[in-house]
């Protein structure tokens, strides 16, 4: 344990940007077929090779007259004119426009030789006549009133009006969209020069990880791999392709293996995955042999453990292990290099701006980009709160909405103190309305009626204490609750809550009693559940009539402080056979097919913060809560 | 020509939301893999079925230990703590952490039953030594110095912390970023239920329509495709699926069998294509007698001709012809209802504060959605002007940056009003610079090097007139200009122009006087161009040493007023046979592969409105114009 790497010469920020800059990702052009361009970027200009349209062309439908022709008519006197003859639009004209003369024409046809304007037929009569306009003929002739008079041009596009053969068409670096797509179709061009969108090689690292979709033994340390298509989803966010790469474990020929094959495919390789210090230090020695390592160690929280280097024919950076550091980082060093490689501007980033709703202390003298969550706080504008369960956590990166970047000389930002929130992408909705509390499986139904809701099973104790500090919208809070809360009920129900058993309660559990002193493996909430603060009641209750205390019987049952943190986890347990009886309720144990032992009921409460009755999304919540049918085995409203 | 339909009564643009609207266009759910899950929308929620981490898991690198042991410890007096073993991530532990020992540890390995936190390895040593911590044996053992005192739980992240079995994860509607992938891949979910996209059938109608890639036959009045790729490209923007269906006819049984095939497979059918009011009026008829048409004509410009109704199976929406009326119509009506189907939010629109660069009139009473482009003037903020070349233009969908909408009431705007730009989307950025005038193939290359340059091929005399009122930031201009304009030369080259004739000059053209009487097809260029005005000027050359007229000269010249809008076009039908000379450029030629006769040079000269030399993109481009190698043949400085 004596070599192990430390980051003790961290560069700031600004050289890790240089150092990423001057590598070279770019991996040139391709041609793709028109339907498989959308926004993707033109390599090379596009010059139009042919006149659109490519002919004088109606545009309208009407008569093709010679303008001299209607020169001085009117309303009063029209010019009539001979029909010779009609031109329909994808028809080569077999008519000849003389003087005095005209053509019926549609939309898009081919202007017939001698005509030079279209006069709308809304301005026309036709009617069958004896004889011909010049009084040459005496048979039945249709001829045309035209009541309006035209200069030449009108109501025709001429050739090359639209775009001409050898113009500038678009530009290199055009990116397409359907505008574009527009242009070139007109052009008839139906595969384009776009620059090739950079390979990005992405290698996970670490003995313990498991493919999404596979088995995990959590009993051996695995998890499932989170950076791998975390961060593949990232570089095509970006513009590149990501290719994914078998997890590479901590030995170096292995890794070596990996991540020069990676390197040889891509024009950019990502590692990522394992954060242990040999890890990395094998990781060193691989870039530092097979290639050149430009930088390790990063002035930057989350993120410090960065490399940056190259292989011969390609660049790398090694992303740190823990999943929202490895996404922050990415989105933050790696992503705009990406985008200049593959020609993408950078996306218009959104901004809002909010008050801390906590204080916040620094000690590091890093920068430091701190993920928050939002809330709209009716008259306050929004508030911003951190968002930091642990590195390691991955629900981080869905509770926050976007970040603050604090400098390295900010030691402390206080509660109300303004701040500017980058959004994770302009695309971003804060919550319409923000709980913290019990979770409830009736409550996550409830969430489900409401447009992006946003809620932290973080337990009734702490979610109450949450709202009396004036961030959330709501608590929801079950059990016994010991104080008053400046709060508005916005509606509830009951529960009916007690112990899961497996399927035809083997151990033969009938109630509370048969976890004392039974060798029974029981599996409880944690201490700011309020399931948890009922059972506690329950069992105070049961001490008082045999006479004891409520701790002494606490004591007495097996797995009375192994608690499991969402409603679920303890009847998993037993479901898994690890557990006898879990703490939860009925509700659970028939949707795991599990037995169940009632202990009794308690009642779920929905409790608004007082400052924010008036927002919509509380108004939501309280609607959904209304009408929500409690439908769920064991709730009553 | 007596049964065409007319728009008479035109609905309010909000009866035709409401219509859309009306229609149900969603597609049930689908299950995708999480690879392929980026941008799509969760069709139910997803809770937790395991808890992350699934076992108590160290964050640090360092010693397993009791937090007991430590407490009071400091760096002046430290634990010592006999080494007991090891745990490293990925392997299931096979130590026991009594009272007086600790573990290595890994990050992410799981934690040693006994222990219950973890120190950091910077705030331990490690020792060999003689004797056990309680000198109960007399062998070398390896102890762990222990500075700092630990709580239960430090460096360790509890399992079902991050998120716990049971948990509501997402909820449904939550479109998924690389974000809530890394959160599902956490969970080891491997395919996800999403919301279909709604299938978008797109059938073009239009006997004269070729696809792109295909031959085009002008002559008989043939044109490309444009609404098929572009409207498919913007049903794909919206998060639809496009299906394109061969092009329909404007024959009855061919109309109705396409669209009845398409209505049968898709939840939407869009017609575009054909614009003349048979067509419509086939549509009419297919509608009225397979399904319902809920309303037809809307009061809006572009788009009056649009119809909105449904088949048993699928909605129907038919398009207006003109592409860029197709797309403003697609955009702003029935893009909102596929994203609503899709499960997608509204973009985030951009809009832009800026003044009318010039005044613009309405006259007919509807909603205008008005087409703009956008110019930066310093010191005055943004400039819109309208971009409208005509519907059947397909380069206005390129040349504007967004929509001005203007209400039914208004009749005028004038020049320097305020108005609000939306842009296309929030991804559009106006050109950094923007310029008018004579097209140039050398001016083509020096706009490559620029940022997102926007350059209308007007020619010389109208740039100037535009660039005195002074909307554009410069004009290229070449010939002999006949007024003084107040601009600042840019720079400037000269071009050798002269007669483009057919390789080997097939029918001996030596100079302008061989064009003279002599049955030599000419094809000039328009009255605009400055090459024009050069080529003018040396005919009254010709003219007055002959002592003849310019005028007469000129008639005398066949096809003298045949003229080809872009400076390719005449050397193009010198190359298709269809002329024997076009005035052109040496460096036309050569490209083309055909002959040239020069009849001299012309100089280009950039000239740049002297308020706006400041601007960042005129800089760029004076830098350009010194910097650009004069490479193409006939060029010089």
């Amino acid at each position: 344990m004596t070599d192990r790497k430390e980051f003790r010469d961290l560069v700031p920020p600004e050289e890790a940007h240089e150092a990423i800059a001057s590598l070279s990702l770019s991996s040139g052009a391709e041609e793709v077929s028109l339907r498989e361009a959308r926004g993707r970027v033109l390599a090379e200009r596009v010059d139009a090779a042919l006149d659109v349209p490519g002919f004088d062309r109606a545009s309208m439908d009407g008569y093709a007259v010679r303008a001299r022709d209607t020169f001085g008519v009117d309303e009063a006197d029209p010019a009539v004119l001979d029909l010779a003859g009609a031109v329909h639009a994808g028809e080569e004209p077999d008519v000849y426009v003389e003087a005095g003369t005209c053509a019926e024409i549609s939309t898009g046809a081919v202007m017939p030789e001698g005509a030079d304007a279209v006069v709308m037929v809304e301005r026309t009569d036709e009617r069958a006549e004896r004889g011909s306009a010049d009084g040459s003929s005496g048979e039945t002739a249709r001829r045309v009133e035209v009541r309006t008079s035209l200069a030449p041009g009108d109501h025709v596009m001429l050739a090359g009006a639209d775009v001409a053969a050898g113009e500038r068409a678009l530009g290199p670096g055009t990116r397409l969209t359907s505008r574009e797509i527009g242009l070139l179709s007109a052009l008839g061009i139906d595969s384009v020069p776009v620059r090739a969108k950079p390979r990005v090689g992405i290698v996970s690292t670490g003995d313990e990880l498991v493919r999404p979709g596979e088995e995990v033994e959590s009993e051996r340390g695995q998890i499932y791999d989170v950076n791998s298509y975390t961060i593949a989803t990232a570089v095509e966010e970006a513009g590149g392709e990501a290719v994914l790469y078998p997890h590479a474990g901590d030995d170096y020929d292995e890794m070596e293996r990996v991540l020069v094959e990676a390197a040889a495919e891509c024009d950019l390789v990502l590692s990522s995955g394992s954060t242990s210090a040999s890890a990395v230090d094998v990781i060193y020695r691989v870039i530092e042999e097979r290639g050149d390592l430009l930088l390790h160690g990063v002035a930057i929280k989350p993120g410090k453990p960065m490399l940056v280097g190259e292989f011969p024919d390609s660049a790398y950076v090694g992303l740190p292990g823990y999943p929202v550091s490895a996404l922050m980082i990415f989105r933050h060093f790696v992503a705009p290099a990406i985008r200049r490689a593959a020609g993408l501007p950078e996306p218009r980033t959104a901004t809002v701006d909010a008050e801390m709703a906590v204080e916040e202390r620094y000690g590091e003298g890093r920068t430091r980009l701190m993920p928050v969550g939002l809330v709209e706080s009716a008259g306050k504008g929004a508030l911003a709160y951190p968002v930091d369960k642990g590195s390691g956590a991955t629900t981080s990166l869905v509770e926050a909405d976007g970040i603050v970047e604090v400098g390295p000389d900010t030691a402390y930002l206080g509660a109300g103190e303004p701040v500017s929130v980058t959004l994770f992408s302009p695309e971003v909705r804060p919550p319409t309305v923000f709980g913290v509390g019990e979770d409830d499986p009736l409550l996550s139904s409830v969430l489900d009626g409401l447009d992006r809701p946003r809620y932290l099973a973080i337990g009734s104790r702490q979610g109450l204490r949450r709202l009396d500090r004036g961030v959330p919208d709501f608590a929801a809070v079950s059990g016994p609750i010991e104080r008053e809360a400046d709060a508005v009920e916005l509606g509830g129900w009951t529960r009916e809550w007690g112990l899961v058993v497996g399927s035809g309660n083997p151990r033969g559990i009938e109630g509370l009693a048969d976890l004392v002193d039974r060798d029974r493996r029981f599996v409880n909430r944690p201490t700011d559940s309020g399931l948890r603060t009922t059972l506690s009641a329950a069992i105070a209750d049961l001490a008082e009539s045999h006479g004891e205390s409520r701790r002494d019987l606490e004591e007495r049952i097996d797995g009375f402080e192994l608690a499991a943190r969402a409603h679920e986890s303890p009847a998993r347990k037993v479901a898994s056979g690890k557990a006898d009886a879990g703490l939860g309720l009925r509700a659970t144990a028939e949707k795991l097919e599990l037995d169940f032992v009632s202990l009794g009921e308690e009642r779920v409460t929905v409790l608004a913060n007082p400052n924010r009755l008036e927002k919509r999304g509380v108004e939501a919540l309280r609607e959904a809560i209304e009408n929500a049918p409690a439908e769920l085995p064991g709730f009553e409203r």
